[in-house]
């Protein structure tokens, strides 16, 4: 069938979509979301889009194309195309089958990673292989797999080193910035920790956002490796090096139910660790009240990271921890940032400092270092933790002052009476921080003064939360006073 | 924050979309999928819209929205709006609360079907409420509510009769159309029987689209009970009397991977049962090779239909009937109707007349008439279903001469040797009249000469295909060349 172009001016950000006319696509035998090869006349170009159909828009006889496959094609308004009906790709039937509960083969993984990574999919696709992987779960076995193919399609970071080291935290606590700490004590240590790290999400400030105030992390492949030869460590972002990988393709159909299915997470992560050639890793898994996982959940993943550990031939330590209440003062890139210097500079928040040395001594341990907790601090104290940090901030092009920004606005939240701080809410904080401005804007945030058990007076300052934007200083206080006495409980 | 809008000319056929640019999605920390409240300036119209962001096509400062929105607002390219975060739709926790495994309340599922009715639901989450009625099924408790909340919602039809007979099958196979023979010897023996059917989704024509070559099947609501007063009976589209139900939402969804999850078609079916007010429903599930249901499948859903009538308060029976190969000769609306036609006459296919007479005669037995075979066999002899029909057809506006159109052209498949019929592919039949242009051809389709064991000699014609365009004539020969011997097995 012969369709005349209609451009619409759109990027789907991912699918193929072509809309056709309700009436063309009975022709064709065609519903919504079957594939269609649209094909140039005068050109081999082709694509295969899915099908929506529409009653207003396109008329019969044309066809309308979103940025994607227009780009791909290199065609524009008015142009003809030549449509025929195409299969669906096999990932349909491997996505059904996991549905079903039964196990993939490698073959059916690697199948249906590469129709995610190359957009054969469409949302309503990935939907059903997330609720699949959600519902029915991976083995971890197939857990393996995904991450050893995740890996073989993306890129990896070559290093001759017998020992490479790695940590990851799997998030939901405000602050709890370690790995900014833990890895220019490592590297000080003398090993290699190549650290490839998320931007936030959902979150105020993923450690990407944070290193950000100090030093670009988005670099190139040749850049990271040059960096982590000159330095023995790198603290970058990670989508950097896989931009289009399947990962980045779930997270946008995940978000509306905020589903996480593990076999996913399990394998995102191995993945990113694999990538940089990882032999020795420690999890970080805060558990409890207002995080991710209850201590039931928490135990039972890091049973499963040990596992898959072992089928991927590094060595894993995965620890429980208090996950209740924010990790330092600072939430938000630049107050975060601040929190990071002082511990590095022997000082900081307390609890910060301590989960620091913690991790990082465990680290060392597993690296089989001797008297790890007194080498950790006494490379903070020497100050050459806190070099190494330069160096590493130097290396990847960064700023040689350390500067911290500070935001125009804040307010203060006070404790409303005398009492004792009963518990503090993780994702009113981050909520409110977000609001604010963070991650984008560097300066916005929070600084939290208090933690679980203090004691306060009335008219105490519990937390300030900083802002560029008096608009969405004011937001944020409107989200607070909504909130009252819900986000640091006061009793 | 005020956003210029920016017309989308295409409808996304239900839900309300907004397209934002990146860097605006970022200061209202919105994500794709998120919900906000898109205002009109000068008045107090509002839609809450979901979220899609783009890096292409909108600008910072605008807002693309598509038919839909721009509809409901009733406003045009270039007019201000106003946009506000929106909270997500109660929705998305009680269908995560569904991916969990736990049952739903009344309340809960009440909210579900209006959210998907209203258009306040994304794709992805209707795709997620899919998956997870598919993989954690529902209870008959779950599916008894939803078919009362369905019913509630839509039209109900009012009879004041003590019995209301129905009838109803599951599909899958093609010709079966039983119910135009089975409905106007119920209504001939003085039973109410008002039958609203379905159109073809993916089959080649259901009994809507072949009870349309007699009559219009899209009527109003008055003009159906008029028809149900008149005749006893009527046979129309049960869209027509429902056409924004969430019935229609879901198919969009479930076609991607052809999930049909049990616990929704049991309340898809038993709600059409319930609107028009049934007391006595007979199903017929086929099932076997080629079906959609094998029969220890089919013998479970048997059980449940019987259960959930119960919990109704209607009577079901529900009986396995052979699904492994076509029922009539002809596959397609015209041919299917000859077919209908011919056993009214008291003649017509031999496995056609028989299931109809079993049919009609446990639905007759089920409303409690004694030597109900005899009593069928009656009807069709003396020629009463016939005239029966005949004033159906007249009373929903029909045809008074009843001339079947036929295609202008047609191609035979011939035995390709000496052999017995082996077996008959149901799906590939059906695939091949819908090329050739079933139903909206309503003579396209397929008639079919033999049954499973028939012998047959060299040339014997097997099944012959009509369309009125020779290109769609062509598509369905290469099919069959392409499927050579598949279709009908002769060994």
């Amino acid at each position: 069938m012969k369709l005349k172009v209609k451009a619409v001016d759109l990027s789907t950000g991912g699918p193929i979509v072509a809309v056709l006319d309700d009436e063309d696509a009975k022709k064709l035998d065609l519903h919504t979301l079957d594939r269609i090869r649209v094909k140039r006349l005068i050109s081999n170009k082709e694509v295969i889009a899915n099908v929506d159909i529409s009653t207003k828009g396109v008329k019969p006889g044309e066809i309308g194309l979103f940025s994607e496959p227009l780009q791909r094609l290199g065609i524009e308004e008015g142009t003809h195309v030549e449509i025929e009906a195409a299969s669906k790709p096999e990932s349909t039937e491997i996505i059904r089958k996991k549905l079903d509960g039964h196990p993939l083969s490698r073959e059916e993984l690697l199948t249906l990673v590469k129709d995610i990574t190359y957009d054969h999919l469409s949302e309503v696709e990935i939907t059903y292989f997330v609720a699949g992987a959600y519902t029915k779960g991976f083995s971890l076995e197939e857990s393996a797999m995904l991450t050893e193919i995740t890996v073989e399609m993306g890129y990896k970071l070559k290093l001759d080193k017998k020992i490479v080291c790695d940590k990851h935290c799997v998030g939901g606590v405000p602050g709890n910035r370690t790995s900014m700490i833990v890895i220019p004590i490592i590297a000080a240590a003398g090993f290699t920790i190549p650290k490839t790290s998320s931007r936030s999400i959902t979150s105020p400030a993923g450690t990407a956002d944070v290193m950000e105030v100090f030093a670009p992390v988005m670099l190139s492949h040749e850049k990271v490796e040059e960096v982590v030869k000159k330095t023995n460590a790198c603290i970058v972002w990670l989508s950097s090096l896989n931009p289009h990988g399947a990962d980045e393709k779930l997270i946008k159909v995940r978000h509306p139910l905020s589903l996480d299915p593990e076999g996913l997470l399990l394998a995102s992560i191995m993945a990113k660790k694999k990538a940089v050639g990882a032999t020795h890793v420690l999890i970080d898994i805060p558990c409890g009240d207002g995080a991710k996982f209850t201590h039931e959940e928490g135990n039972n993943l890091k049973k499963k990271f040990v596992k898959i550990g072992e089928r991927l031939g590094i060595k894993v330590k995965a620890i429980i921890t208090d996950g209740s209440q924010p990790i330092g003062c600072g939430i938000g890139p630049a107050l975060e940032a601040r929190d990071v210097l002082s511990v590095l500079e022997g000082a900081g928040p307390a609890d910060l400092q301590a989960k620091s040395v913690f991790m990082a001594t465990e680290l060392l341990k597993m690296a089989g270092v001797k008297n790890a907790r007194e080498k950790v601090i006494g490379l903070i104290n020497s100050g050459a933790a806190y070099r190494k940090f330069l160096e590493i901030i130097k290396a990847q092009g960064g700023r040689k002052t350390l500067t911290i920004p500070s935001a125009k606005y804040f307010c203060c939240c006070e404790a409303p009476s005398r009492g004792v701080v009963k518990s503090i809410n993780n994702k009113l904080l981050a909520k409110i921080a977000r609001i604010a401005g963070s991650p984008e804007d560097k300066t916005a945030g929070i600084y939290l003064n208090v933690r679980r058990n203090n004691h306060v007076h009335h008219g105490d300052v519990l937390f300030i939360v900083y802002s560029n934007n008096p608009k969405r200083l004011q937001f944020a206080k409107d989200l607070i006073h909504k909130n009252a006495n819900k986000v640091v409980v006061v009793e």
